[in-house]
């Protein structure tokens, strides 16, 4: 399997060196670490708010650095979390004595190394820190890597949320609080046509036949809820919203913020016909989408396929999703 | 081979639904065309920015419509120009009255579509027409649907800039003048690691083996200059940006901006590892890099690769790339 990358076990060191070129101004590296953060971290006067998990997932997370997101991102190896020393590197140096919040996707060793970077944080620099867990894929309740529901791309709206939140200046609780908000009104669900590919393996993670898909997959190839034979894109997007709106269960009437995302080999061409019937399927069913989002948010590295993610919005959730944000991989005005 | 689409006859037409369906409030698609216009065409006061081309390309060419860049955009079926009737249309919707430029690719078809299209929409509302032809591709002197150099990712660099020139109130001959600099200054070529497959035929167009790369591919599968085995990132860009450089020739100490461009199937990692070398070879060549973008701006469906597209700076090409622009594709604040 052929890919742009020098030798496997280097892609993450060189991807985030590339991110910084192409960034200069907005994101630094820490120094011998795989951690991110904003230029200008820490940022007086806020409390700051972070995350990371394993690389492959590109622009998650550390294309969301910057004012109205996320001020640190630790990047692990590929498919693998960072290391609670690295966490807790990028907690002390993104801290401006307001407090950290933490936002971790629901994956055994990211919730275990952020919650031991927490506590050597706050051991050996008195920093305050809180977290939130994202667990949004309505897929499977446990599986491969998770007790519990696995975090998808759900969390991006929680780093958009949480960081409008911290921008304003508010408090540690009250960016926790509006963090859980998102987490208890967000549900995700994905589809693969394709396996992904690690650098290193080099092979498909799993093996997928050329008329079937794997619909509930997790963003590293973690099995789903089923593998079945090749449907229409509007039949895929039915079979993902539907059990997306079952878990919200929305008022009718209610306003939603949705999310068709790519998985890293996906057109956007194809990405635009699942939101097309995406926003015709919230249509029939009485709710209104205040906002759409197209577009790779969260990867799989070069796997082939989609997820829809549906937040139930309130009037606090619909303002700090307009409040600006100036990152890489997002820009509100 | 497996895609996220309906009927292979219907991706255009459902794409571009599913566009509009995600940004409503920024572009609207003229009755019965494959046209979209930004929702406030025609836009007082200004010159019309316009350009349009085959679909396969997205974002390009729609997702740049918006203040700053593109009035409109007109798609033409998978690979295919759109017709000069559509065009037409376009250009009368976003006429203001001060004339418009048509930013046109060079392939035949568009070339020829577009200026029957000038000259119909002269004839029935006595429109002003300018027009460019965007021949950016270094990897080739005349192709499969070219007679001369193909246009390829530059393009959005004038879409960039000429669309910041309209929007400062500039006249048409002023918009067309920094739009020809662009043309003048930039210079792209692009690689393969494998075909794309279009929706219609659902194979591969070319055959590139598992250890095979093409260097200076267009963006529909024509053939570049050289099948080589495959190679280390690194020394794919080196070869890419000497042949990029070797054209443009610029002077030591010039200022440059850069694209790292995907080509629909290839992940963001990769693109970061690509603009790491990138920026380094520009570095040693005493370039200094004023901007770097690193995503997927020109794709080629699901075909995995990417491009390097080099433009040279002066004072005025640095402040119209700094102007404004808020569009679903690019945002500068």
């Amino acid at each position: 399997m052929k890919k742009l990358i020098n030798e496997p076990s280097d892609v993450v060191d060189e991807m985030l060196d590339g991110m910084v070129a192409a960034h200069p101004d907005e994101v630094r590296r820490l120094p011998d670490s795989n951690v991110l953060v904003r230029n200008d971290a820490p940022v007086d006067g806020k409390v700051a708010v972070v995350s990371g998990g394993g690389s492959g997932h590109e622009p998650t997370h550390a294309g969301y650095l910057g004012p109205g997101m996320l001020d640190g991102a630790a990047a692990g190896e590929v498919f693998t979390s960072p290391t609670a020393d690295e966490v807790n590197e990028m907690i002390q140096a993104c801290d401006a004595g307001k407090g950290v919040l933490n936002v971790v996707k629901n994956y055994e060793g990211d919730v275990m190394n952020f919650e031991t970077a927490a506590e050597l944080a706050e051991m050996e620099s008195d920093v305050e820190v809180a977290e939130v867990v994202v667990n949004d894929d309505v897929a499977v309740e446990d599986s491969l890597y998770t007790s519990g529901r696995r975090g998808v791309c759900g969390t991006i709206f929680v780093h958009k949320v949480a960081g409008a939140m911290a921008d304003r200046g508010e408090d540690l609780d009250e960016v926790q609080r509006v963090a859980q908000k998102v987490i208890d009104n967000v549900a995700t669900m994905g589809t693969a046509l394709t396996s992904c590919v690690t650098p290193e393996k080099g092979e498909p993670t799993f093996d997928l036949g050329e008329e079937e898909i794997e619909l509930g997959i997790g963003i590293h190839g973690e099995p789903g809820v089923e593998r079945t034979e090749m449907m229409p894109a509007d039949e895929i997007t039915e079979r993902l919203t539907e059990r997306v709106l079952d878990d919200l269960n929305p008022e009718s009437g209610a306003e939603v913020a949705t999310i068709v995302n790519g998985m890293g080999g996906t057109p956007l061409m194809e990405l635009y016909i699942v939101n097309r019937k995406l926003q015709s399927l919230l249509d029939e069913r009485d709710l209104t989408t205040w906002d759409a989002w197209v577009g790779d948010y969260m990867t799989s590295l070069d796997m082939q396929g989609c997820s829809v993610t549906v937040l139930v919005l309130d009037d606090e959730l619909k303002e700090l999703l307009s409040h600006p944000a100036d990152t890489p991989a997002l820009k509100v005005r």
